[in-house]
C-alpha cells in the first residue's frame, strides 16, 4: 500500500505538514500533482472525480479506497496508523488540540498577506495587509508562540510527555520555519522569549529520520504559499 | 460524570457546536460561565489554572481529569464518547472532515467583520468589511454550500450513510442558520440552490431531541458572536 497526496504543486503549503510526518515515518508515499507530467490539472481533475467523500480542497490523501482530506484530519489517521502521536485518549487528543491551534496560527498567517480575498493578488489588498501585519507582528505572534512555549516546558521539551516526538512536533517545527521565512525581523526580536519553542525547531531540523528528506528536491521553498517574505510587512 | 464546558457568556459562537452535540446526546453537563454569580472572569481565571493540558481559547471541555480544547477536537471526543459519529475509521474521519471544513467557514464568516483583528471593534475596520464581505458573499458562500450540498446528495440527507445524524450535522445546521441570520438577503437568494443542505437545516431545527433546547434560555441569540447582522454587509 502507498500512499497517494494530493495537493497544489510548487508550494509546501499545508501539504507540507502532511509529507513530514509521511517523511518521518519512512512511508512510502506518491506526490502525485509533483511526478512528471503531472502538475495541478491532474490535481482539479482528480479533485472532480465522483468519489463518497470527496475533499473540499487539498491536501488529501487517498489509501486502500479511503480519501482522507483536512490537514489535521490526515495528520489524525497517519498518527493513529505509524503511531506519530499517543495511542491514549488523553494524549491523542492532546496532540489533535495542538495542530488544530498551529492551524488556526497558519489561516491568520496566510491572510496577513490575503486579509481580503485569496482570490485576489497581494498587490489588490497591500493596504489591508500593512494594516493586518502590523497586528499579527505585535499581538497574533506573541500570543501563539508564549502558548506554545507554555506547553513545551512540562514536556522537556516535546509535545507529548515522553523522549518522542509527535506529528504535532513535526508540525510546530514547521509554523516556526515559516514564520522565521515571513517575518524574520520580528521573529529575531522575540525568538529569546521562547528557548524551548525555538530547541524543538532546532531538534526536529536535526532528527536523522528527516535529513535525507531535507537534502532531497522533494522539501520545498516556501515561495508563494501560506508563509511569504514581503519586507514591507516584517519589522522588529 | 458531568461534562463541564467554558466558554464566552452571551454569544452562542464556537461553544454553540458543543452545546448542541451534548443537548442532542442527553448528556449532562454545566455551561460554567453562564451560572450565577460565574461571568467571564471566572472563565479567565480558570484558563489560567496550571494544567497539563491547557486550552489556547474557550470552548473547552472539563471531563474526569482531562482538559480538551479547539471545537472539533471536544466533538471528536464527544462523538467517539457518545456514539455521535460512526464508529469505523472512514466514517470517524470523514465526520471530523467535515466539522473541519465547516469551522474553516465559520472563521471566514467572523472574519468578513473583522478582517484586521478580533481586538478592534467593526467600526475601526468597516471598510476592509465591505471589501471581504463582496467576496465572501459572491465567492466564498456558494463554493462551500455547493460543496455541503455535493455531500449530502448520496447520502439521503444526512452526512454520514444510514438513517442517524452525526455531531457533524448538527454544526452544518448551525451554521446555515448563523449564515441566514448574518446575510439573510443573499441567503435568500441563493438556498433554492442547496435544497438537501436547507432540508438538513430544517430536520435538525425539528429533532425531537433538541427542542426543548431551543425552547429554553439556554440557547442564545447569534448577537455579537461569529455570525453578526450588519445590513451593510449583506446584499443578494
Amino acid at each position: 500500500m502507498t500512499y497517494e497526496l494530493w495537493y497544489w504543486n510548487g508550494i509546501p503549503g499545508r501539504g507540507e505538514f502532511v509529507r513530514l510526518a509521511l517523511e518521518a515515518a519512512k512511508t512510502p508515499y506518491r506526490d502525485c500533482t509533483r511526478e512528471p507530467g503531472a502538475g495541478q490539472e491532474r490535481l482539479l481533475e482528480d479533485m472532480n472525480r465522483v468519489r463518497e467523500y470527496p475533499p473540499f480542497a487539498p491536501p488529501y490523501l487517498v489509501v486502500d479506497r479511503m480519501v482522507i482530506s483536512q490537514t489535521a484530519n490526515i495528520l489524525l489517521f497517519l498518527g493513529e496508523k505509524h503511531s506519530l502521536a499517543p495511542a491514549d485518549t488523553a494524549g491523542r487528543l492532546w496532540v489533535n488540540q495542538i495542530q488544530l491551534t498551529i492551524a488556526d496560527m497558519v489561516v491568520e498567517a496566510h491572510d496577513v498577506h490575503h486579509p481580503i480575498a485569496s482570490s485576489l493578488h497581494y498587490e489588490e489588498q497591500k493596504a489591508e495587509s500593512l494594516r493586518r501585519a502590523q497586528v499579527f507582528r505585535e499581538t497574533r505572534i506573541p500570543k501563539f508562540l508564549h502558548y506554545f512555549e507554555r506547553v513545551l516546558i512540562p514536556h522537556e521539551g516535546w509535545l507529548t510527555a515522553g523522549t518522542h516526538w509527535s506529528y504535532a512536533d513535526l508540525s510546530l517545527f514547521q509554523l516556526v520555519d515559516g514564520l522565521l521565512h515571513a517575518f524574520p525581523k520580528r521573529m529575531a526580536a522575540v525568538i529569546s522569549d521562547y528557548p524551548c519553542l525555538s530547541g524543538l525547531h532546532k531538534r526536529v531540523g536535526a532528527l536523522p529520520e528527516l535529513q535525507d528528506y531535507f537534502a532531497s528536491p522533494r522539501r520545498l521553498p516556501f515561495g508563494d504559499g501560506m508563509f511569504r517574505y514581503y519586507p514591507e510587512l516584517d519589522g522588529e
